[in-house]
């Protein structure tokens, strides 16, 4: 059997060993979702971390005006919750959905407590983790504050050009804050 | 003499020793500043991650028409740095400045990395410092997609309105995407 994707990823992490393997992977549970699966509801209690072995998840939230907004995506090896809401056991302020058929390893608020007790030194690896994903998350909202729609684009093409190929253009759209039809114009005009 | 405020904010999240505290208080430098002192330069190295003992610091970027924007301010208890170039050891993509006089502790990046070995338990303390601060970023960035300039305002001033005081407006202005005209403008109409 090959490794599973998520230890293989642990791995780039921190040293363990084939019990320590073992023993970690039984708190997890790994699923496979069709497309457009909801696995996070908003307002609903939000139990669960998710990790993407193959495929991507969306974060969204729906606005007064009823449009679906994405807040985050998460491909391969990217973890994926409305953290906050995990953290403090509270109803979720955000949807999570499989933007494509997708395999993720999920772990609940009691089994994350119960694995990080057990296994102190992955504590390290979610240290790791958020402190990469906060980072990340304190330059996107610099981009937001100083680059136009046109340059937040090509930031994006240029850093995740597998990504920009592969989710749909009207999710691209909204998680870079803008219309469809605007993408398709600034599309246009970069191709002319 | 009384406890620091960094061993305070530890012991919110971890028990530790009196050895322990003295072994972990060895690897971090308590300095105070002025008032709009630089702490971090942009496209400089960022070798620090700073605790705010008191007062108040801001990081920030300078936008390409030469205006400073305010991209997290951290108070009493709260840890800043650019978290991705203190990780990668590359240059910073912003500047760290004090907001007022203050009292801050800082760790090398050298020195974090001791402390962690060290101390395997303070992993577990800044994973949840982390996780805090990506989850509460996730939901920043829902806001500025789904809330008018004003109802930014308004959410801001309602879950913190100690800080609304105390920030010179024009770096609440720059924090909240706003020209200082026109939250004032927004503050004379609610409370008209």
């Amino acid at each position: 059997m090959s490794e599973s994707v998520l230890i293989s990823h642990i791995k780039n992490y921190l040293t363990i060993s084939k019990e320590e393997i073992d023993g970690i992977l039984h708190y997890f549970d790994l699923h496979s979702y069709n497309k457009k699966e909801t696995l996070v509801h908003a307002k609903k209690r939000c139990d669960k971390l998710f990790f993407v072995e193959k495929g991507c998840l969306q974060l969204y939230f729906i606005d007064d005006f009823g449009t679906k907004k994405t807040s985050q995506f998460a491909i391969e090896n990217w973890w994926l919750s409305d953290f906050l809401a995990f953290q403090n056991q509270m109803p979720s302020d955000f949807y999570i959905e499989t933007v494509e058929n997708s395999k993720v390893s999920s772990i609940t608020f009691s089994n994350y407590q119960e694995l990080l007790d057990k296994f102190p030194k992955m504590e390290k690896y979610f240290r790791s983790i958020y402190e990469t994903a906060y980072g990340s998350a304190l330059l996107r909202l610099k981009y937001i504050n100083s680059l136009s729609k046109e340059e937040m684009y090509i930031q994006f093409r240029d850093h995740f050009p597998e990504f920009v190929q592969r989710v749909p253009q009207y999710l691209l759209a909204s998680f870079l804050g803008l219309t469809p039809e605007y993408l398709s114009e600034i599309k246009r005009k970069l191709l002319s």
